[in-house]
């Protein structure tokens, strides 16, 4: 496939384009969270040990841009803001299950118990 | 999900661990390639005009490693090297396309229709 443009980006294919949206390293984390219930910033943060705010503030305005994930603000003291996924968001969920089920398949392949990983530090 | 190290690397979650093997700027495209056929260096270099000489051989060769492709020299003048995905590089083709399809749906979505990309170059 050609490369193609998008918003001043060359993307060399549909892969490509795809893995801009959703992947990356804090992306896919991020969207997978809020598909198990919505989301307040710290909660997430505490979800997310290596993330820093800095990064954190901005991949969620990214996502937010891109119309994955929705941003509720509360009027209370202190401000409440919630995050969500729309409906595009959750679109993106079926995708990155397809490749994290693969991802534990070549875990296991290697050696790497996925159960294990997961029991170690998950509450 | 914990980092867990593989290989001397740290890899966040499954997705994560899944796009190091099969994920990036150019693995993806020569998995990808390979499914249709077996390929020769040069056919393969010619399907992928962007990418360098250097860069080719080094992705083969870590796709090599992986276990996902395989290098078949034949002894004859000049010498004849085919390259073929292996059944552990074939598991990995229906992943890469529910990412493409996925990645085509979000490409209509923005207007950009990827028939008329295909078409722009394709033979």
């Amino acid at each position: 496939m050609p490369d193609f443009l998008d918003n001043g980006r060359v993307y060399y294919n549909p892969v490509d384009y795809a893995m801009h949206h959703i992947g990356g390293t804090w992306k896919t984390p991020i969207l997978w969270r809020l598909s198990k219930r919505i989301m307040r910033y710290s909660e997430l943060k505490k979800h997310l040990p290596h993330i820093s705010h800095k990064m954190l503030t901005s991949q969620l305005r990214e996502l937010e841009e891109l119309g994955f994930v929705s941003r509720t603000v509360y009027p209370v003291v202190p401000p409440k803001v919630e995050y969500a996924l729309t409906e595009k968001g959750m679109r993106a969920i079926p995708v990155i299950d397809t490749i994290r089920q693969y991802g534990m398949d070549l875990m296991r392949e290697a050696g790497i118990d996925p159960e294990t990983v997961f029991r170690k530090t998950e509450p």
